[in-house]
């Protein structure tokens, strides 16, 4: 597989490209990564993405691959010689499916509002985030990984989350640990595996990001809801 | 397959129940509907979907699988010996599964605020709605079918809403064949297939339901902000 056949639109900081990198990484496919500039979109991406125009794009063989979520499982089925992220039974990959998607419909909007927001609204995106990963802390219970023994498609959703941790953790003056210890062993687990550590930027990078995020974009403490937007626009794929 | 391995826990005017319905209906699947009430929900419903506590969800041999196009994935899964709902190229099963997710993520919000709403709120939802038909309508083209010649989950994901297109039009005071012609002529060659015609309702009971329910709720015209959680509440499950 030569490297130019395989090229991933991402963005550094973002939990969505994350999930790519790792997926390409347990398959060990090489790939070209293009940095993309998200306050001034390129070409290429506008044309990769018309509809949702968000990173992470894969670009396979120059056709476009969007939304994380689904990209994780088109390498999956493409690449399909090693290295299986989805179960092979049907009942087990409607869970795993289940529990992606809960973790797109739940994790991003909770912790956003802890990095976002000081105050009540802070305390309130807290409590929603910790109600959530309790539940996904119980539906690991004391299994290795979501599906059982082998990591996959559910905890590549859900792990590429644990970078901006220190980040809610720091700005929400809390422990994740504290209330949810399984999940966080769990997380330490994953990051044990290569695919995932060297996917990962680290958690301490991420935190300077954000407070120059939030310094250049001019509201250093309670940002006005209109910016908020934008900054769903930086991470939001889906 | 004997109709008690098979049971579908539904609510009859749900574009998201009605997705499964077209999927059993597709691989001819005898099964038992049971019609849940949502504002008293069984204990079996809450014991299936203790997640989301949402309709639809199929148990099939005492297992349940919930959210709609997830079902939809695992009927087509597990009943593959007839009828696939699925392209075979992993690249096109890629963009179907797109097309459900931009379904997902806009038709049903966009819609809502027609049917919810009147006066300025609704004309953004119209207006909301419009552009995104008029983006699916340019994905199907002149192609019998979203991924072509094949009925499948794409279009399973988009045609239920047909059935609530009626209550869209009537309350909006619009007409979505003059912006979307070639939309409602896909809908139309959809519904020529036994297996959407026999699990969509009737439209205009659609209606009388619609506006039964908002006068039960106390709000003829413009319901409270409070009680349109409660409306998402009885639809939507992803």
């Amino acid at each position: 597989m030569a490297g130019s056949d395989v090229i991933l639109l991402d963005f550094w900081p973002s939990m969505f490209g994350m999930r790519v990198r790792i997926a390409l990484a347990e398959k060990g496919i090489k790939y070209e990564y293009r940095e993309q500039d998200l306050q001034n979109k390129s070409a290429l991406l506008l044309e990769m993405n018309p509809i949702h125009k968000k990173i992470p794009v894969l670009i396979h063989k120059g056709k476009a691959i969007n939304e994380s979520n689904i990209i994780v499982q088109y390498i999956d089925e493409t690449w399909n010689d090693k290295s299986p992220l989805m179960p092979s039974d049907p009942y087990a990959r409607a869970q795993a499916r289940f529990w992606a998607d809960y973790v797109d419909k739940k994790v991003y909007d909770a912790s956003k509002k802890i990095w976002v927001f000081t105050g009540e609204e802070q305390e309130k995106g807290k409590k929603e985030f910790i109600e959530i990963m309790k539940v996904l802390e119980g539906q690991i219970g004391d299994k290795p990984y979501f599906m059982g023994e082998s990591f996959g498609y559910a905890d590549i959703s859900l792990v590429t989350f644990y970078s901006w941790f220190y980040t809610c953790e720091t700005l929400g003056n809390f422990s994740i640990e504290k209330e949810c210890p399984k999940l966080i062993a769990w997380a330490k687990r994953c990051m044990q595996r290569e695919s995932v550590s060297k996917s990962l930027p680290d958690s301490k990078k991420i935190y300077e990001f954000w407070n120059d995020m939030k310094s250049k974009l001019g509201h250093e403490h309670v940002p006005e809801v209109e910016n908020f937007g934008s900054f769903h626009v930086w991470f939001s794929t889906g």
